[in-house]
């Protein structure tokens, strides 16, 4: 690995971190950064991520290492590289070049990490390697299905204060996720014409985030059937009348995600279905994004959207009824099963790993609504925060071929207009939205949304 | 999961490979495909990559399943999609509909499998959860770092014996692997004029790939610094007269592999220094695919291309002596540490989580010796195997500098003649060799390996 100075002073901001941290907790708190898991065989693993949670004090993704943060003060405990790996890996800085880099007050071997012990809260790392270890030299079991508690609990709190909002040297590195995002987005638009499956799709789209010298933060989605959400297979036919939907986002060297959709026509040309259906779930997703600012409630920022989808729907004569009262009986979720958006940051739905810890204002809980049980974000928003925006229009089988649904929705659903609208399968619009304290600013803005736009940019 | 009917008869492939199981041992093999490794949270994932020994005998990757092996016969474990797994990945495959695609006799729960485990043997996983599950239910350790014992060693060397060749149904997927393979070459040739690190380069060659709905088999190599052996960092820059060394290798959606290596010129152009040590490179790569033949000793091609080395390091005046006695002494290894090729199949080191049960003949060790101890395969060859070809040259600091080295090879090596070479860094050619009944065929010939093809097609 080669020290990139990607702020100013990579060791100024992660300084005024473990700052803020010890004024919320008066005990050591040690993040272990994880192992390297293995795909087939043990040298040809998958690429290393370090923990989030690391990566946020740490700055770095160091394999098989750990910091010890008490009173402000940043202590790491890794190995020097071992003395032949300088043959097959090159030369790697040293433990001490690394420390100075992150401006750690201390830095001793790994095995030095045992007496250091003592008192010291943890968060679980996700891969068993790692969460094996926390749990035997910690002496209890730290497992990443297992709700924190005592000081467990009180540090991820804390880690979650903090990381809700960004500070100024994550959002350097979240803009630039952002723009390189935009960038794939409009490759994957210009190679669509010609491509004939949509893999060639996601290749064109990859390669630009692999060229910047990032990686995916999730697996892509880039499908024409964008109605099965979580859609990882890339061997469909592209044909002209479809829709393709791509969920395509980029993270930095140092961890940091973009989350971006957008949908375009194959052909390059909306059909008046298609379009009538985009302008819904656009207006949607303009609507939520002018109500962002401080104090607002996200939940209100999803019922908002529910509210503009299900008018939309009734002004196309898909539903029927008063749009507020189609959205009290959940009739908008039959279309938009999910939620409006989620936090962003270090992970594409940042802190997920906690369970609804960071999502959750304290004392909330999921809602077992049809259509709440997904939101992923439920607080007041503040100054700092990255959220995803994403309302979408799916007609999913498996919601609405289900006969409680069906029948539950009979009424309200005019099914004969419905089936005019078979050529939509499937159209989210995500955008990445950073509350400030003027209101918002989208840090994916630069990538158009405007249907006639979207139009210009396939196959440009 | 689509079901992808890739074969003629998928499961005909696999009733002949578990016939010949059932000829080798007497006893149920049960085998895991793996769970799915998260990556920061769990719904964010690696993408999956099911265990190779589960792919040899069941063709599928389907994530937590088992197949158990007994006398030609194939059970299918493996639980049916969740009620409410249709809205986020679609309408996925049953377990008996896989059952019929792949053959399977018969088809049950995972939850039934525990009532099938007596006397069963298995290879371990990779993954901790596996693993962990293996020996829980087994109760006995199964870990992947331990050398297998009693049945499951002779297990092992059933599996070995069988994957050791490959048979049609394997060689489809494996030509499909080098025909992407080549044209990802290709293309990173093209790229290389217009690109400003390595990372563009990188991303013009796994364009190709995903473009094929398939992966790389391995993290790509794509660096002007050849001389670490195994670079995974991109940013470099790339300048006019640096050699770019790719490394990059497909591999199917089946979980087959090809492994290539390419070196050319930034500028389209060989320097005259680069262009003498490639054409060492070259011969010594021509001398031993001319050499395969069945009945062959891997280690003698290995000793072949050392000699043909040494010997062009010698008419170039870097080496002094006789290179016959060059290679006895080692002198080769300053230039081409590692060995000259390994097994490929359905890992690209194949059965390497084996440790060397697969690549040395039973009874035969690794030699302590620094020009063979790198060396992965040691066995006689035979029709039906797959190796790699793959010859070096690399100015290594942490070998040229060593004190002891540098001191044992005094006047072998001419260090003033060497100096006049600092062009070249590293060098690399690597293809993918099929032994056959009457010698052998480059699965990955179409790459053109000549120094001239390959300065038209950078840039073309
Ligand atoms: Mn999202
Ligand atoms: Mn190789």
């Amino acid at each position: 690995m080669i020290i990139h100075k990607t702020f100013n002073s990579l060791a100024d901001i992660l300084h005024s971190r473990r700052q803020r941290l010890a004024s919320l907790i008066d005990f050591p708190a040690i993040l272990w950064s994880g192992s390297i898991s293995p795909r087939n065989f043990p040298a040809n693993h998958f690429p290393f991520r370090a923990s989030s949670h690391f990566l946020y004090f740490a700055g770095l993704p160091l394999p098989n290492a750990a910091i010890r943060l008490e009173s402000g003060k940043l202590e790491l405990f890794m190995d020097d590289p071992q003395p032949n790996s300088a043959l097959w890996h090159g030369e790697m800085p040293t433990r001490d070049e690394i420390a100075e880099t992150i401006g750690a007050d201390t830095a001793k071997p790994m095995t030095e990490l045992e007496s250091w012990l003592e008192g010291a809260a943890t968060v679980a790392n996700q891969d068993a390697a790692t969460w094996t270890q926390q749990s035997q030299l910690l002496n209890r079991w730290i497992l990443p299905q297992n709700p924190p508690q005592g000081i467990d609990l009180e540090l991820v709190k804390a880690i979650v204060t903090l990381r809700l909002t960004h500070d100024a040297g994550a959002l350097v590195e979240l803009r630039k996720a952002a723009a390189v995002t935009v960038a794939a987005h409009k490759a994957g638009m210009a190679a669509t014409p010609n491509a004939k499956i949509e893999a060639e799709v996601r290749a064109a789209m990859e390669k630009v985030i692999i060229a910047h010298n990032m990686t995916t933060s999730y697996n892509s989605i880039v499908t024409v059937h964008g109605e099965v959400l979580h859609n990882e297979q890339y061997h469909h036919p592209i044909q002209s009348g479809d829709l393709l939907l791509a969920d395509v986002g980029a993270e930095t060297e140092m961890g940091w995600a973009a989350d971006v959709t957008r949908t375009w026509p194959v052909s390059g040309k909306f059909s008046p279905t298609q379009k009538d259906i985009y302008h819904v779930v656009l207006a949607a997703h303009d609507a939520c994004i002018a109500k962002i600012c401080p104090g607002i409630e996200y939940g209100d920022i999803h019922l908002l959207a529910a509210a503009v989808i299900a008018e939309g729907l009734v002004d196309l004569g898909i539903l029927q009824g008063n749009p507020q009262d189609l959205v009290a009986m959940d009739a908008h979720a039959l279309f938009f099963p999910h939620g409006i958006g989620h936090l962003l940051g270090l992970d594409v739905h940042d802190m997920e790993d906690l369970g609804d810890l960071a999502g959750y204002e304290e004392g909330r809980t999921r809602s077992d609504r049809f259509g709440l049980g997904y939101l992923r974000l439920n607080r007041p928003l503040r100054p700092g925060m990255l959220v995803t925006i994403e309302p979408g229009f799916y007609q999913v089988p498996a919601i609405l071929n289900d006969v409680n649904l069906r029948s539950k929705y009979q009424n309200i659903v005019n099914w004969q207009r419905l089936s005019q609208f078979a050529d939509v399968r499937g159209i989210r619009i995500e955008d990445d939205v950073l509350v400030t304290t003027e209101g918002s600013e989208v840090l994916t803005g630069a990538l158009p949304n405007n249907a006639s736009v979207i139009e210009e940019l396939v196959g440009c």
